[in-house]
């Protein structure tokens, strides 16, 4: 299968679980870890994109710009992304993020409003950007209907199109029609963007790669209004697991998940559930009972417990062998 | 798709997050909830099965016959089942489980170990119980060693064979091969138990049903170890969503879980999500924006928050029709 690009949407789609409320030290610490895990894209800003900061949408402390300039000016290997919902973000408010440093623009319409994107897209061209077009609640249309407009912003010159679940009302079946006849039918890549409301939020980025999506949407932990998003760290398993070539470093988006973002959200009464050992014994195939004694002897011998764990499932480790793990983490040790 | 049975394992795989702590009372009021909501069957007792509140698996604060005998006085529908590990539970306390009103037994082995599960089997059998026959970390094993040992569990006597993936670590293909071989080459109904490490609870739900599983698992809230189970109100909602004929109540599997679990493992120091209103935009397709509106209006109008929300699902509401929520409350009222 073909190479996955992953754009974390942590401090954009995430923002609406902290009201829109990061300071600009949350945001770069973020944007360090996600720079160092060699994330493809990092999209920032209000909840609602560019300029959504308005009594509708709820006030964000900061200025998107301002967001952006401090996202910028941490991040060295990854791309700053940012969002426009035509009708809240203007052509104006582009260029200002262009001078931010920002160099991709999702530019997003309700699934059948496409019509509404051609002049966003067409001037973000224009200015340089990598544009990425977002057909939000796509489960509201018919493949047909999905396809046509998804065939608009291709032609106003979208260098992506991405079906987007935005209430998680898709089931995988709808997921690989869809994004299967977008892959078919357009030149251009196709990206899924997942929420996580019936629990499949993973399940539905697998069908999606599976029906050919090279584009996929996470945020830490999962962070994002109500169900939340496809979580990061979980989606680089889940492409670790299946094969697939990216560029993303596993541990150190956990990393940021849990050493980071769970303490910043903390601040704000978000209590953010850690993934990190339930998706390393997933991930490994071991059982749980291993994880407390893997904990153990890594402290012991000063190792990451995830390199224990990753090789008792290499060694197929079953209930019982719980003395392994020692021996392990002397071997770690000894590396 | 033919009919799905729906077991929920709260009150025994869901008792490893609550250290087997349940008290009676606890056990009653959600069995009770659960026969009202029509699960099929209802599974009660220690995490590690039947006399599994030993030293090595910890203690729980009722001798497992106390449990089952707390739950069998309230349950009218539902069918009670209890797990047994052979080399843990005995023939014996098959026996005293039947005495308690247990008709089902699931007997469990590690996936390459169902040799050892014979005796029970057979003995289970002959005291009529249903029996189902449970294979342990499937992702252990290939296609043909799990359906090796799936045929000798079938050839013992068992009623159902369960594909279970004790470490949350299968992905949905290796769900569609080996859930779809042993239904094409075994008599008996083929079930799948889901944990939820890699995300995948429901997707790998929904790809055991598609393979052809006619037994699902579930757990409120996802009550379970570490990542946990299936969440058992999820997998009713994406039943219904799939047009697949089965025998539970969503809305009621939804309050017994948030209005009596939830309250209930807090006192255990669990903080379990609710999953509801989340469940309801996706199960809807609606957008998040309308959920607050139609709270105020149901409590205006004395009406169930929930009826309102599939109603606007129905009218594919879009953002910016939330004046429908009171004309829609208001002709429920009138109802």
């Amino acid at each position: 299968m073909p190479k996955v690009f992953v754009t974390d949407t942590t401090l954009r789609d995430g923002s609406h679980s902290v009201g829109h409320k990061f300071d600009l030290d949350d945001i770069k610490e973020i944007c360090k870890g996600l720079d160092e895990a060699k994330v493809d894209i990092i999209e920032v800003g209000h909840g609602d994109g560019l300029t959504g900061s308005t009594c509708n949408y709820g006030f964000s402390k900061y200025d998107d710009f301002e967001m952006l300039e401090a996202a910028s000016s941490v991040i060295k290997n990854s791309k700053l992304a940012t969002l426009l919902l035509p009708g809240i973000g203007t052509v104006e408010d582009l260029k200002k993020a262009k001078e931010c440093g920002v160099e991709v623009v999702r530019i997003a319409t309700h699934v059948t409003e496409a019509d509404i994107s051609q002049q966003h897209i067409t001037e973000a061209k224009k200015m340089g950007f990598f544009v990425v077009g977002f057909l939000m609640m796509a489960h509201r249309a018919n493949v047909d209907k999905v396809l046509e407009e998804a065939k608009k912003m291709e032609s106003y010159g979208a260098d992506v199109v991405y079906a987007t679940d935005s209430a998680g009302a898709m089931l995988p079946n709808d997921v690989r029609n869809k994004i299967g006849t977008l892959v078919k039918e357009l030149k251009i890549p196709i990206g899924f963007h997942s929420h996580d409301n019936l629990g499949l939020a993973i399940g539905n980025s697998i069908a999606a790669i599976e029906a050919g999506a090279t584009y996929l949407d996470g945020s830490l932990g999962g962070l994002g209004a109500g169900a939340g998003n496809t979580p990061t760290e979980m989606l680089v398993a889940v492409l670790n697991r299946l094969k697939i070539e990216h560029n993303v470093d596993m541990f150190k988006t956990m990393d940021v998940s849990s050493k980071k973002l769970i303490p910043i959200v903390k601040k704000y009464g978000v209590n953010l559930n850690n993934l990190e050992d339930s998706m390393m014994l997933g991930y490994s195939g071991v059982y749980s009972s291993f994880m407390l004694h893997a904990k153990r002897a890594a402290a012991r011998f000063n190792v990451d417990y995830r390199d224990i764990i990753l090789e008792l499932g290499r060694r197929e480790a079953v209930g019982g062998q719980e003395d392994w793990i020692v021996e392990i983490a002397e071997q770690l040790e000894n590396k």
